[in-house]
């Protein structure tokens, strides 16, 4: 036995809830070997946690990392995406900008207790590096569109640079590659059911989409094939087992029917979603149907922070909003949509997503002795509408800590702030000229 | 000069929200003297704020802090209410659970930047104390209302309870008694006119109410006076300057145009409404009308925490949706919401909610060193969707330090905590055996 965390409050979130009051977990190399109550096994290090919640860590199933040097632009400006961000990603996303804005994300993803996170954006190897380099694990998807993006000018080149990524991991332990379609619109219908083929080939490599998020999709949609978006997905064979659709804010009962019956799954944004004043996703009603929701902070432009702390309280309040009651998204299904569910959605709940012997040891220490915490009549409620990132105390991932006492093990902070920093400078220089010329 | 501040970054939060980037403020006693940019004047003691932020206090316009001790008790229970809180509140509420609760309020309050709070709950004086010797500002209701409430059998009673509360603190710095109606429906015309009138002769003394808060408010009003609660409080004559109405979720266009012209002001609880499935209040159509509307945490039960920041993003995020736009409810005006308009709804407005000369020196100290608040392109919007209580250093009320460097200088925290852990331990055993006679 390599290390034993003993004293710990443990939450498993396996699929019965299982909770051990004092518990212990083992840990060899990687992987969880065992976990229990009472006296823990003996032989090997032990580490006492004090009392403390462990849980696994936390699945972020949909991020734009790059984006923190975006945090904060533009808020309230309804024209934004055209007046900043395509000029900004144009003129100045480059691999320096992708790795500087990614190590940023996953520094304050590990500090609030993000073990791991699927990101979709550009130079998406770099992305890679970046989480292989931070220790946590991560799925990474290379972004194609027909908008010019940063990385390619023609979808062939696109393709070319995920075919590079996917050999780039193969068989990675914590990286997986993946190809992502930017949304319907972006990609149309060929494009679509060219990747879906590639797809077919590569079977290791989750498809990542934007799907039914906008009143502007719905209108291209029903202009282009009098479908609505998931439709068209369907129709290029794109709607199949293990899609990870981001947002499904507009989707009819018979598109949920349908995707429940392809095996998709949804990365839920509630704050990004409500924030573009775009509305709420129906997680209940596709919970109800057995599709898999994890919850997603989406990219630090459209959500701000990267923790799921701050997305628990809105996934939660949105579902009672739209069911008039206080009962819907009971708090222990928002945690379960964090942890075992989010792994599901990225097609890893074999391996992570519940401390359970055999699952790699991916957890999450927390302190609940900040006065905001107390009492704890119901731990999931704490977690859920009280908690924050600045609780977590210890990350592990991989039976590597990656955070201990708040301290980061794997990133040099001050020099990810500063690097971050500079680039968020010449970004505010262009803003400027953009203002200028505008105004 | 007692006291200048210097090297900070400071947001006034005045009208013109005046900001001054390398800023100083001098205070002499508890009063702002004055404020500027540059060299600041010499003589008196200096402290460097690091280039933090510095900006006014928070003024969170409705609370039960009692309420701390019943957080996340039945959460996601419809009939909580009746189930837990009316047993426990009638059983269990005395003086000392309201200091116990209350004071881990204040606690957590002071650690979120929280410096004036107006609260309504019962043994009021007790808050008052707690309030006092916590070195907070604070207005305290005496709640009035037709159920067995803990402190008073009939309205009589509550109305001696409300004298000997406006008594002890006449004249007093910092806290303001206030009498408390608890709704429409729970006291009725006849006692809110006889309210209205005790309170004309006491001009000193606020009133709060929770009012258009529910549909079986609604219907209760409908069936009785064949009205909207908003008409049956101003036929009962309490719809006047100055009243601070709790929630008004339920408010039509013709309600609104008259609490402007009565001079009504609201406070907005968005956490707790979304989290009842209740429904978002119309704020943005209020403030339209001119009706001052402050933010506010409602009681701990309800909304969980008591700081601002967790109701920021809520409060914007819920008007966008109304909106279906990105641009309603931008970032400053959140954070006026928090600060200059929560005290115009208090009627504090002339003292506190903004750093001017002659104001009361009530103010906060943010870092922005945490890697989720970084880059700031818009101070604003990184307090609004990005800032958490735990990034207030220091606090300030009246001139005096409430809080160094996170430690809370005014309350004893441990004994505060373990005061609080006993109670919620008894509650508990009630808890226990409420829960083994329903099963």
């Amino acid at each position: 036995m390599s290390l034993v965390l003993t004293n710990a409050r443990i939450l498993t979130m396996d699929a019965g809830l299982s909770e051990y009051a004092n518990g212990w977990i083992a840990i060899e190399g990687d992987t969880i070997q065992a976990l229990g109550e009472g006296t823990p096994p003996q032989g090997g290090e032990t580490l006492d946690m004090g009392g403390d919640l462990v849980m696994p860590g936390m699945v972020n199933s949909h991020c734009h990392m790059t984006m923190t040097l975006f945090r904060g632009l533009g808020e309230d400006v309804d024209d934004r995406l055209f007046r900043y961000v395509l000029p900004l990603e144009r003129e100045c996303v480059t691999p320096r900008t992708v790795a500087a804005g990614s190590s940023l994300a996953a520094l304050e993803m590990i500090r609030g207790g993000v073990t791991t996170v699927a990101d979709m954006y550009y130079f998406e190897t770099e992305v890679g590096r970046v989480i292989e380099r931070s220790g946590m694990r991560g799925v990474v998807g290379q972004t194609l569109a027909d908008f010019a993006a940063p990385d390619h000018k023609t979808f062939d080149e696109g393709f070319a640079l995920t075919q590079e990524l996917a050999e780039m991991f193969a068989g990675h332990p914590r990286v997986t590659a993946s190809i992502a379609p930017h949304a319907p619109y972006s990609t149309d219908v060929p494009v679509m059911a060219r990747i879906a083929h590639w797809s077919h080939d590569h079977p290791d490599v989750p498809v990542q989409i934007h799907m039914a998020e906008m009143v502007s999709e719905n209108k291209w949609a029903e202009k282009s094939y009098g479908m609505r978006p998931v439709q068209v997905v369907d129709k290029a064979g794109l709607l199949k087992p293990g899609l990870i659709a981001a947002h499904c804010l507009f989707v009819s009962d018979a598109d949920m029917d349908r995707m429940a019956e392809a095996d998709v799954r949804v990365a839920h944004n509630a704050r990004s979603n409500a924030k573009a004043g775009r509305g709420i996703a129906p997680v209940e009603a596709m919970r109800a149907r057995g599709i898999p929701v994890g919850i997603a902070t989406d990219g630090p432009m459209s959500g701000n922070t990267l923790d799921l702390f701050s997305q628990f309280a809105p996934v939660s309040m949105f579902q009672k909003l739209l069911g008039n009651s206080r009962k819907p998204m009971p708090a222990c299904e928002a945690v379960r949509m964090a942890t075992l569910e989010a792994a599901r959605v990225l097609g890893m709940d074999q391996r992570i997503g519940s401390l359970e012997p055999g699952k790699q040891a991916d957890l999450i220490r927390i302190s609940l002795d900040d006065p905001r915490l107390l009492p704890v009549y119901d731990i999931y409620a704490t977690l859920v509408f009280a908690a924050m990132p600045g609780d977590v105390r210890d990350v592990m991932v991989a039976g590597r800590w990656l955070m201990r006492d708040r301290e980061v093990q794997t990133l040099e902070a001050p020099k990810v702030v500063a690097d971050a920093l500079q680039i968020a400078g010449e970004f505010n220089a262009r803003i400027v000229e953009i203002d200028r010329r505008k105004a």
